[in-house]
């Protein structure tokens, strides 16, 4: 049994209580595959497994990596490449190797690097409203047909509404996903096949179209999902710190304190992390400055949980995680599907 | 001799030419031990060697790992830890294996970590602005008393002006230089040793009151230091992509293209990222979203160099770096510097 004081700091910590209550309370909101969990939010298998043990054992993926890494860890039943690549050999590798693998196709020429890649099961991706990938609804037929006239399966249609997750009304986000599921529905008529795939933690909800949902986040959370007000998940994930060094308060100028957690620990697209009890004034390579609401309540050589804003990439930036039941390290789980 | 079009994407650059220029310059600006560069910006030993081999062989670094690295690569010669650290007894080690490690301290606690980790050498940490470390510039002296009455050497001052670095005026970035170094020569006066260690990328020209300079962006640059205009280094780094989906131009609506660089190969602190001929429109996990100047120039499988704004936290997601001469790999190097 590790103290937390123990860890070397920054430090990934999951706790333990929160995330089996995020997992518990998708797995009753979408039990079984009506989930299909985006390990691109946690890139770590020993976490996958823990959704899998929950019944939620298709998973997406947004790299070769994250599926390879999956398929070697035996939690390849079914994994969902929702993103575009040219060179498929690794992939149809994977498949060679008996690991169930499908790709999204939105274009002739990434239909072509499926076959030539060894792969032989595709979803149309479909653009819903997101300026991204997938192709236009009207198109997706046409791929369809084409995949399939090339020897590929086509298993459905998928189409990411990502500009409909942190809309903060509950009503207007709906009413958003509704209208990009008409478009991926129009879509699946002309496609066929079994999956309407879709979604987000912003989403699942709401979105009563898809017959699957691709959310991630939930399972360790992020301060930007948290201020949507209907999300039930806690945050289950923060950065530890060690205080390094503090500035008394003098006159007309509030004393502050320094983390060692930084640009080099944290997912930074979203804006600052939180420190709770204190208000975070920026962030450096390694340190964060804030102003504790009581600055005799902080001490150097404190630790300090960091919740950061974005979880995706703040896990790539971490080898391990310790997940923990208050202070106590209880299991640390490699971070093992990082890079490309 | 590999081609840019067989790496797997995305992948960090390294342009030989603008690279070599920008060390070539900042050895002529400050020959020698007036530049400690600093690895944090690089973390990457192959990269700090060819610095060494220029006549800049004291480093500065920000993380233990960072020192442990260098000197494991043979680089331990003389390095700085410009960061406040509690638990040093991985320095001690170092130390005792014939590096030399000199650590910043600003507190009476951070001395005793020093003395009960092993490390015999230190510089006073300064506030001379910043809100971060940094003990105030009068209660210098008494903890360089301090750190010699507890048996260690005290070889100067440092203190980092980090809030003058992106002035764009040159004239206004110089005033604010002189007021934070007023404030590290007179803490200095108190400190004694021959170190007055300060400055960075952004203010290397200006400052000419400290005797050394801890820049490192320099050699890499990014787009955030590129909008200073007096600095004359060019980018050298950019972040290799593949366009992997495409959407035309339709009645009101401007065509735009798809790249596998996101927020997982992107330092994002400083903003999007910048792709020349082209508007970049914002970024997700694995991809980056832009509209090119002529929509027909870009084609899916065309490879797309991406301008981090920040390089320090870019460096850190990607496990290594290719060094290019054009569209050929000449060098690979390993960013081995990385964790904590």
């Amino acid at each position: 049994m590790t103290d937390i004081r123990e860890l070397q700091t920054p430090a990934l910590l999951v706790d333990r209580s929160v995330f089996d209550s995020n997992l518990q309370l998708m797995s009753q909101a979408h039990p079984g595959h009506r989930l299909r969990p985006h390990v691109k939010a946690h890139k770590t298998t020993e976490l996958a497994r823990r959704q899998a043990a929950l019944g939620h054992d298709t998973f997406t993926c947004a790299t070769i990596r994250e599926v390879e890494g999956m398929a070697a860890a035996g939690l390849g039943n079914d994994l969902l490449l929702a993103n575009e690549v040219l060179d498929m050999r690794r992939l149809g590798q994977l498949v060679e190797s008996g690991a169930r693998v499908t790709v999204a196709v939105d274009s002739d020429v990434i239909v072509e690097a499926a076959v030539a890649g060894g792969v032989r099961e595709v979803v149309v991706d479909v653009n819903v409203g997101l300026p991204r990938c997938g192709c236009a609804p009207e198109d997706a037929g046409r791929l369809a047909d084409l995949a399939r006239s090339r020897g590929l399966a086509v298993r459905g249609v998928m189409g990411y509404e990502g500009h409909a997750m942190v809309i903060t009304d509950l009503d207007e986000r709906r009413k958003v996903v509704e209208e990009c599921m008409t478009k991926l529905l129009t879509a699946h008529a002309d496609v066929g096949g079994d999956i309407v795939s879709a979604g987000g933690t912003g989403t699942y909800t709401v979105n009563t179209w898809a017959n699957e949902i691709q959310a991630g986040s939930y399972a360790l959370m992020d301060t930007a999902y948290a201020a949507l007000p209907d999300l039930p998940f806690g945050h289950a994930l923060s950065v530890l710190g060690t205080v390094i060094s503090t500035t008394a308060p003098t006159a007309g100028i509030p004393g502050w304190a320094v983390a060692d957690v930084g640009l080099k620990s944290l997912g930074m697209d979203h804006g600052n992390p939180t420190i709770p009890g204190g208000a975070v004034w920026f962030c450096s390579d390694e340190h964060t400055t804030w102003q504790p609401e009581e600055f005799s309540d902080v001490s150097i050589g404190d630790r300090v949980r960091v919740l950061p804003a974005h979880v995706d990439p703040t896990v790539a930036l971490h080898e391990q995680m310790y997940v923990v039941d208050g202070d106590t390290v209880v299991d640390e789980w490699a971070v093992d599907l990082r890079g490309w």
